[in-house]
């Protein structure tokens, strides 16, 4: 039901991945009605491998996080999440409001053992044409050593899960890429990553800038969560800005418009190399459960790599390995018993150059 | 001396200025051969508003703090800076290495009493088609709110003085705009310039969010120099992002080439929009004296305008009137004696998105 423009998007996504994947089965949660009218609009209300939920309520963006939490029980990103949690289904994929998502999820489904605090991990695009994913981009805004040395774990195994990249080179998030650079937590957090990457268990690459997650320096970049969303809505705006100009300049003149008409594919192939389609959905990760998170203004083509990213998170054992790995490199922490925190405080930062329109 | 280009940009941008500004007097410090063959260049030598300081060395962009600080004593950029310190000159300009500018301008002019830290504030473009002050860009990684609050006060003072803004707004970064989003930190600054704001001294706006730098909500925006810093580079990062991309779009088939040669007005008027020289000019604040740094890679036309923000600040008497601010709102500290910090451990934070070329 999520999203900007609700099933007239999910549903088409969701029929067209089904297709596309003949092991994949769908269970589609929302208003019975308004979901089987909208198969029907596409005949396809009979699909062997779609079913429905029904779910009476929905959270809206602008619902408080009590709201989503307390409230409405019944709502289909909460009945998403309970079908995780039954068993009944691998993964959840959601558009809707990313606060109300991670604190939903992380109610339902808790908190991974060993893992003090789940992270949103979305991808951008970068120079190599390839993608760079980054953790955690708003769920955690005080970090500790121990929490980014977690994200790295999960971050890493998320990456080499996901693109069949054996060994992901870590990023540190810094001011400069000196050793001594940087603020206290992230020194001793490069501290422990370095230990890791000695003993062979974490590909540690060092220190990054924030222009390294464009050029691509390395897989993964590591930051807390106040950075990251401070960060990624920074980009987002100048996203914006850019795309903004460029619409204003070439059309304030009949020779401008003739060259944007002209240069059509090329400004095409610019919008789609900075905002490609293939990066939508952000994994919330270390829950016990996969829920991924599509950017809300997702097209139908865009929704489905959202679907198609669960898929393959569920496939590839994403949650097992973390599981591993967690226990492997934080042995302490595996035996912590689970603290009831305060639900996550995030906003929206999921996805955020995928969704710029240019 | 410094910069990429050297006195081939410097003493272009010198001429350019005193001419314009008939009251202004420039001195120009570094290798007097050199700086008197361009002047003769430019059949200025003779200039009597023009007069040259010898200094036999050069702070280059590789050199450790270390050197810069302790080894090359007679650096130009030291040298410069001792000219604000005896009061030959009111402001100081550079184009050099930013982190070596702050050290040797903390080491030499001293801080401002009242300050704790001194930071470095540069302009970005907005929507608004007007500048957002930001800072701290990287001179402070580990901030208290007390330390964001003067940031706050300095920022204010020198937005109102450049832009002639009398009550400039004054935004807090932050991951979401209400009370409480954020760290603890950014939760204690937001309650300090609450109360500076309830008693009319400081314009306070409330929190903004990475997307607000660009869409120009607020004249100032205030953060730690970690988070300032990496959401620079990463700034950074996406617009060369961007303009490689478009460079390389248009060059791809005869088509996107004539598109582009009839786009030119409209391509070259998306750089201008989006890098102004005009913006040139980070000011390093909360020091005894005037420290203007400029992007390494200016040309003449934007070093002249880094020239032009420190006469402005000298002429509009920014100093005396931080000093006044930070007394009158920060009364417990003017009495703090002068502590002796390690130097500021910075990287080239200044003037990014006025640095990228598109």
């Amino acid at each position: 039901m999520g999203g900007d423009h609700g099933p007239s998007v999910t549903i088409p996504a969701a029929l067209s991945f089904v297709n596309r994947e003949p092991d994949a089965e769908l269970i589609l949660i929302g208003l019975e009605d308004v979901l089987r009218a909208e198969l029907k609009k596409h005949h396809a209300d009979t699909h062997p491998r779609l079913s429905i939920v029904h779910a009476s309520e929905q959270v809206t963006m602008d619902d408080p996080l009590e709201v989503a939490l307390r409230r409405k029980k019944d709502s289909s990103m909460r009945v998403a999440i309970e079908q995780v949690k039954s068993g009944n289904a691998q993964a959840a994929v959601s558009a809707g409001n990313t606060g109300a998502l991670m604190a939903v999820a992380r109610y339902v489904l808790k908190t991974m053992s060993g893992v003090d605090r789940p992270a949103i991990c979305s991808i951008m695009p970068n120079q190599k044409n390839g993608p760079t994913y980054m953790l955690d981009l708003g769920a955690n805004v005080d970090c500790e050593p121990h929490h980014l040395h977690q994200f790295a774990i999960m971050g890493s195994v998320l990456v080499s899960a996901m693109e069949n990249i054996e060994r992901p080179t870590i990023g540190l998030l810094n001011v400069g890429t000196e050793d001594i650079k940087g603020n206290e937590v992230v020194k001793a957090t490069g501290k422990l990553l370095q230990l890791d990457h000695e003993r062979g268990a974490l590909n540690f690459f060092g220190n990054v800038e924030g222009n390294d997650i464009f050029k691509g320096t390395t897989d993964l970049v590591v930051c807390d969560g106040f950075t990251g969303n401070v960060t990624l809505k920074a980009v987002e705006g100048v996203a914006r800005f850019f795309a903004d100009t460029v619409r204003t300049e070439f059309k304030r003149t009949p020779l401008t418009m003739l060259s944007a008409l002209l240069g059509r594919g090329a400004l095409t192939a610019i919008k789609n190399r900075l905002s490609p389609s293939r990066y939508n959905g952000a994994s919330l990760l270390g829950l016990r459960g996969l829920v991924f998170k599509s950017h809300g203004g997702a097209d139908a083509y865009s929704f489905e790599w959202a679907i198609k990213r669960a898929y393959d998170a569920a496939k590839n054992d994403v949650l097992p390995h973390i599981s591993t790995l967690i226990a492997e490199l934080m042995p302490r922490n595996t035996e912590t018993p689970e603290v009831a925190t305060a639900p996550a405080i995030v906003s929206s930062a999921a996805g955020l150059v995928a969704g710029s329109t240019i």
